[in-house]
Formats: structure tokens, sequence, C-alpha cells
């Protein structure tokens, strides 16, 4: 089974809106064994969304479309898809009552023309029901091929690919078994890699597919396979990853489908019952945000103190200023006294500090652009170390937080 | 001149990536008045990517492909676009110097026969260098149409597509001129505001063009249009951001083209010579990182207090015990007295404070899960408010720092 995902919006095409949907919806569609083909991001424009559904259909079993649902004039998805299927618009009563009772609840105003004008719907389609907003999903068949048309809101679309689309997929349709696993690799570059596995890599079978997906400072390295046999493609990618782990132990820090690397983090920290704090200065806060954006995160992380300017770092988090002026705000010794206190601040068993010169001026440090100090704090120890992150802002951050959670959980996995 | 852009990369079908590549590049071609007629994501796989250039060729009039050039073995872009173009390739003297500066600097280690194959290119191709990575641009025509190919490397294809590709269009091309004007709108809805502003948008002109943007809070309100007369084109835009800018004057809180709201933000704070702290609880960190992303946040930005821990907000903020015992730690009191303390702590003239749960369990609070405080603190006086923002938790954290930021813009816009 075969699918094409069409996104359709202006916005995506003047670069307006990056497209989560079909990275969700790829992902969706992948764990139930239905390979993605072509994703496909197209205008506002009714020949052009005619020609993307024809050659989808051409090229797919299962065609997803997204976005164009919404009560303004700038969408005419709904009709298009109503002419691609020969057909008219009808109003629906269940998703008018759907409207109404939304209005009801949280917009307490009468319902305008447009909003009534959402329930209209191909006669064709079988609706999918939106609870969270006011375009309806729609389902269609021709040929034995499916096309389902969905709002482009995320949580609207993210609702109806989980509760409706695919467990209708699964009823409807015998699906193959895929299996992904990525192994996160810290601190090796690609090629390096590369020519360390190489020899495993050669002698892989032939429906193991390897891949490698490098970003700021880590390999992300994907195994993958595809079949009708769970049993076989289960055991042979985890014979295969008990041949790579040894050849990659000082630099493998854990399956990504576990989770982010902060996530397997969390969950050690969980483990073991300890807990987390943070003091940033040049990670501005993101490391507290990366954990935190994981549910759960309240069992370990007590806090961070942002420090973002040199006085916040004498005044709160009570740096010496002697230490500061002895060897510069963006120094090993200020990190590792930055983790010190913040520690104790928080009492926590684990802190991180950083504190660096992301860029593109100087600021308050005079060090390089891109120098960045990251410091550990334990129950026993802190150190710190140097790093040169390069000189591009948003880069130089990601680094930093990339590498503290490296540094951390090399602590914490000794145990 | 129509454009198209393909991105190669199993990794993207899967659902593993987030194509932010063909965002980037969309963007740039737009400015310099190059319509992006369709992304497309196809496979690494050699029929699929000849297929999609056939098609793009048949479509636009520039080609842009990113990815698949890295070092490893999963990539057979170079070698299809050799074959599509009916040539062979040979190493570039160049590129293979490029690449041994590269080892020299930052590597430290021998070149390794991948390494040095990154230097081969069709023999057609003109290399668009690429300083920060091994794998080079490449630029190719056909009958009057060009095909560019990139690395997949986000840092790499943007410094080529700046560098390169863009001035090399300018100069090759007679460019149309492309305006967008888009107004961040926040605090009422779609069909909301496509109610109150339906008189000014029916009776826009032809060639303006308005687009509906909403999400978590706040619309974003694009026109659009395109021409020869540039001075034209200008001057009808502002003429009906004009007309409408009365009509919303309650909601409307800047242009995206200035940046996003935190970038107003901090450009009104520069200008009044005011700074600010904030103290997150359920936002985690979040508002301090949107505010630091920013270059130059240190001109008016001193820090946070993350106390996502009940005992933190107690014991590192000194919020009273007996305040959060009578109020719940999710209340108008707590927030009030966080943004209060917050601002004393850090010494600036506003704060923000925010607490709440974003779910999916209760936490720290008994309150209903999505329920958030958010609290500003003046110079001269303190408030805070209570909202709901549903039971998502990536949704509420969002929704809770775009609502911190307007109520924020609001205070500092007064002056």
């Amino acid at each position: 089974m075969q699918a094409e995902i069409i996104t359709i919006g202006d916005e995506i095409l003047i670069g307006q809106v990056v497209d989560t949907n079909s990275t969700f919806i790829a992902k969706a569609l992948n764990k139930i064994g239905v390979s993605v083909y072509q994703i496909t991001s197209i205008q506002d424009d009714k020949a052009h969304i005619l020609k993307a559904i024809e050659e989808a259909e051409n090229n797919a079993d299962i065609i997803i479309i997204t976005g164009g649902l919404g009560p303004t004039k700038d969408d005419i998805t709904k009709t298009t898809i109503a002419e691609y299927f020969d057909d008219v618009l009808v109003s629906d009563a269940g998703v008018l009552k759907n409207i109404e009772s939304l209005w009801e609840k949280y917009i307490k105003q009468s319902l305008s023309q447009v909003n009534i004008d959402q329930a209209l719907v191909p006669s064709k389609a079988d609706v999918l029901m939106n609870y969270f907003g006011s375009a309806p999903g729609m389902w269609l068949e021709k040929k034995n091929k499916v096309f389902v048309s969905l709002p482009g809101v995320p949580f609207e679309m993210k609702a109806l690919i989980n509760d409706a689309v695919i467990p209708r997929l699964q009823e409807q349709f015998e699906l193959p078994f895929i299996m992904h696993k990525t192994l996160l690799v810290y601190g090796i570059g690609e090629s390096n890699l590369a020519d360390r596995i190489e020899s495993w890599e050669v002698s892989l079978p032939n429906f193991v597919k390897l891949a490698y997906l490098p970003s700021l400072g880590k390999v992300r390295l994907r195994l993958s396979a595809k079949g009708k046999d769970k049993k076989t493609i289960v055991s042979e990618i985890n014979k295969q990853i008990n041949l790579l782990l040894p050849q990659i132990e000082d630099v493998f820090v854990g399956y990504e489908e576990d989770g982010a690397l902060e996530e397997l983090i969390g969950k050690q920290l969980v483990a073991l019952g300890k807990t987390l704090a943070t003091a940033e200065s040049c990670t501005g806060g993101k490391i507290a945000e990366r954990i935190t954006s994981n549910s759960g995160a309240s069992a370990y992380f007590k806090g961070s103190l942002v420090s973002y300017a040199t006085q916040a770092k004498i005044e709160v988090l009570e740096i010496d200023k002697t230490l500061i002026d002895k060897y510069s705000v963006v120094s090993i010794e200020v990190a590792e006294e930055m983790a010190a206190k913040v520690r104790k601040l928080f009492k926590t068993d684990y802190a991180i500090a950083t504190t660096g010169n992301a860029g593109p001026t100087k600021g308050d440090a005079d060090v390089e652009v891109g120098t960045v100090c990251i410091a550990i704090a334990t129950p026993t120890k802190v150190y710190a170390q140097e790093f040169k992150f390069g000189n591009h802002r948003i880069k130089v951050i990601n680094k930093a937080v990339n590498k503290a959670f490296e540094m951390l959980q090399k602590e914490i996995f000794k145990n």
C-alpha cells in the first residue's frame, strides 16, 4: 500500500509556514505499514488541486489531502473535490449540529453563514467528525482507492488521523509490518562513522535499509525494514543492532524511538530518584524548555535560573564578581560555579550550566562568538568543558543544548 | 518565473524529519519575485528522482533540488542527475581542494575515499562552492531552464541559496516584484475576523490576494500582490492596510515582516530603554527561549526564573507559602506575586509570570488541565488573568507564551 500526501496552501509555497502536517501524517501511516510515496505541497488553486489529485491517484492507493477547508474566502478545496468526484455539496446534519455545539460552548455567538456553510460536504463522502473545529474530515472512495480530505489546523488534523483515518485504514486493508529503529550517536561526524562501521554496513541483508541523518553534533542512524512477517523483521533488525553496538559503544546514547535524549535523561532520573536544575546563560532557557516540553518533567526537574545578563549572574545566582573579572564571564571557572550554585539553590542532585556567546556580536563577554562553556554538577563533583560552535546564533544555541544533554547523559548512565 | 522545489530523502517520507529546507528556499525565491509552483518530497530512489525532475521541468522554469548529496551510501542523487543530463561525473579540482582544507582545519584526519568522491560532479555542471561542508552545489541548464542541486544540511543549503543561487538568478533573469504584508492579529477567531472585515475584503482589487492563517490564539492576515510595477503594488497594499487598520485596531499587534511579536516587543523595550525578566512555571523557560533566540536580547532581557516545582517558587522565588496554600499554586494571586518578585529579583522595569497546568496530568496543582494564570508587572502595577487553553500539552504551553507576549505588548505600546 502506497500513500501520497497533498498539502494545500499558498502559505507553504511562499515559505511562511513550515509543513509539519505531512510529517505527522507520514509517521502515522508508516507505523501501520503504509509507505508514503510522495508529499506534494500545492497552491490554493482549483486547476492545481485537480492536477495533483489526478497524479496522486496514479501513484498511490491512499491519498490524504490537508488544508484549504477553513471558513474564509481563500479556501476552495471542498468544491474542487466535489468536482473531481462529479458530485455536489450537501449540508450534513451531524456536522451542523457539531458546529452549533462548538459555537454554543466556546464562541458564544450566533452562527454566521460562513460557519453554516462549513457543514457542506460532497454527497458521496463519509463524514469524519471533527470535534475540535468546524471543518469536517471527508472520506471518499473510487476504484478501490481512498481519498481523505482533512482540515489543515494541526491539532484538528491530528485528532482525525489518530481517531478516524488510521483505524479505518487498518480495518479496511491488510497491511504489512514496517519497522524503523534509529540509533542516536553523539560526538562523531557522518563520514567517520561511515568509515568505522563500513564492514557491518556492506554485509546488511538486502531488505534492511540504513540511513545516516546528521545534525548539529549528532548523527541518527536509521535501520528500516518492511515485510509481511513481523517476527523475521524484528529479529533481523535486533540481530543487526547487536552486531553494531559494540562498534559504537563510545558514541551511542540511545534509541530515538524511546524519545529524544532529554526524554531518555528524564526516564533515567526518575528511575534513579534524582533531580535536576539548570543555570542558563547563552542557551536562554532552551534546556529547560526542551526538558519541560515532556510531560512528567515535574518529577525530576525543579527549575532553571536563566541568568542572561552578567548582573543577574552576580546578583541572582550569586556568582562572585571577582571570579568573573578574573576568568571572564564565559569561562570554565564561571560555568562550574554556576552549576554548583544552581544545584544548591534548587537543592537538586544534578545541575547543568551554560555560559557562552551565541553571537552575532560579542555582547557582555569578550570571547570569540560561538564559544560556550558547559558545566555539569553532580552530588560528588563539578566539571566543565569549553566548546567552539561556529558563528550561527541558532545553531550555536542548539549545539550547546545537545552537548549539555550528552554530557549529563554520560554522567547519569554511569550509575 | 515559476520554480519547483524537490526535496529528496526517505527521512521526510517516513515522518522522521520536518522539511524546513523547502520553507527557507520558498521564502528566498519569493523575495526576488520567483513564485513557487509546487514543493515535492520524494524518495532516495533513482526512478522516483528521474520522474520528479521530469515533471518539474514541465511545470517550472527553475528546479531546485535539495538532499541526497551526503558522503554515505544512502545517497544516489548525483549519479541520477548526471544520468538525467546524459552526462558523466568528473572530479572537480576546486571542490577537492575545499574538502582538503575543511578536513585539515576541522577533522584533522586524512581523507577517505568517500570524502574524495564528494568532489565528483557532472561535467556540464557549474560548481557552487560549499564552504561549510564537503558536498558541492551544482547549477545545470537545459533549454533555458535552470536546475540547481544542493546538499540537504540546512546551514550549508542556506549559505548556497543566499550567496550563490539567489544572486545568479537575479543576474540571469528579469524578475517581477512580489510583495507580502502580514498583519498579526491576536485575541479574535478566524470567522469573527472574517465577518468583521467582510466589506473591506470583497472590495479588494483583483491583483491583491488575502489569506487567513489562524494558529493558537492568533490569526495572521496576509496581503499579497505581484507585478512588474513595484510602485503600484506598494502603494495599493499600503492603501488597503490603511483602510483595514481602523477596523482591527483593538486586535492588531504588528506586522510579521517586522519580526515575531517577541521581536517587536524587544525593539519597543530598546526604544523605551526598559528591561524585562520572566518567572515561568508551566511555560518552562519557553518565554525566555523565544526572547533570547533573537540577537540583541541582552540589551533588555535580564533573565528568567523557571520555578517549575512549587518548592522552587517558595524557596528560590520566595513566594509566601501561605499565599499558595490559600489560593492554590495556579491562581491569579500567585501569578501576580511571581511577577512582582521576579521584577524585583532581576531589577527590571517589566516582568511576565506564568503558572498553570499544561497536563496531561494534574501535577502539583489541583486545577483543571489547561488552566494558566499569566501576570504582568510594570513599574506602577501588577495584574493577572486566568485562561483555559484546552488539554493538549504543547498547545497549552504555546498559547500561554503567545498570550503572555500579547499582554506585555498591550502594556509597553501604551507608552
